[in-house]
């Protein structure tokens, strides 16, 4: 299966999803799927949570809490969960505040899996 | 209510609860509530938390998702909620991986409004 296919597949019925990418850790996107309500400009957005993520994998590893797996950053319109899906690519869900983010989240889970083994 | 008694009655029957805090931006804790279990240096967690708050806080703003409400971090043996207070004030609830994290969060929504009201 292809990256695309597996981002389609998984954003497929999860009400309130606005994108689903697939970004190496420099921030630039490997393949994405946007839905026609997004509004956002998905290349700044990429670079800010490839930021974000590496300042949470340096707060995580001082801490000595364990690999990172998954941040979720929710605001008063939005819902981001950032899945790692190796060393160098993590994977993104951008959902509606008042989607459905517990299902968008599980399928981000299975699908960074396939994307794992894709990339491998 | 003392804030002690909010984070208290926050934590009881929480499976998997390892420490719950209401921390100052610059990360110097307000007060807080451990169990036995932790085995971490609270003061170095709370001072990290702060720095990705604020590194995710700025991301938010670039991106313009609106205002910044809830992030959660899930590592190989741990998840941390962080929950935005009010601009000087966050929540921090810390559990096992392998815990109760709805109810965790669920939980620290409720008192965090309860902590909002106390300190306004």
């Amino acid at each position: 299966m292809s990256l695309r296919y597996t981002l389609d597949a998984m954003t497929r019925g999860v009400n309130g999803f606005l994108a689903a990418l697939i970004v190496a850790h420099d921030g630039i996107p490997i393949d994405e799927v946007t839905s026609r309500q997004g509004g956002f400009d998905v290349q700044v957005l990429t670079v800010e949570y490839a930021a974000v993520l590496k300042e949470i994998k340096r707060a995580v590893t001082v801490i000595s809490m364990g690999d990172l797996e998954e941040v979720s950053i929710t605001t008063s319109s939005s819902c981001v969960v950032v899945r790692v899906v190796n060393n160098d690519v993590f994977t993104v869900l951008i959902m509606k505040n008042d989607g459905d983010i517990g299902k968008g989240r599980y399928r981000l889970r299975l699908a960074s899996l396939e994307i794992m083994k894709e990339l491998a």
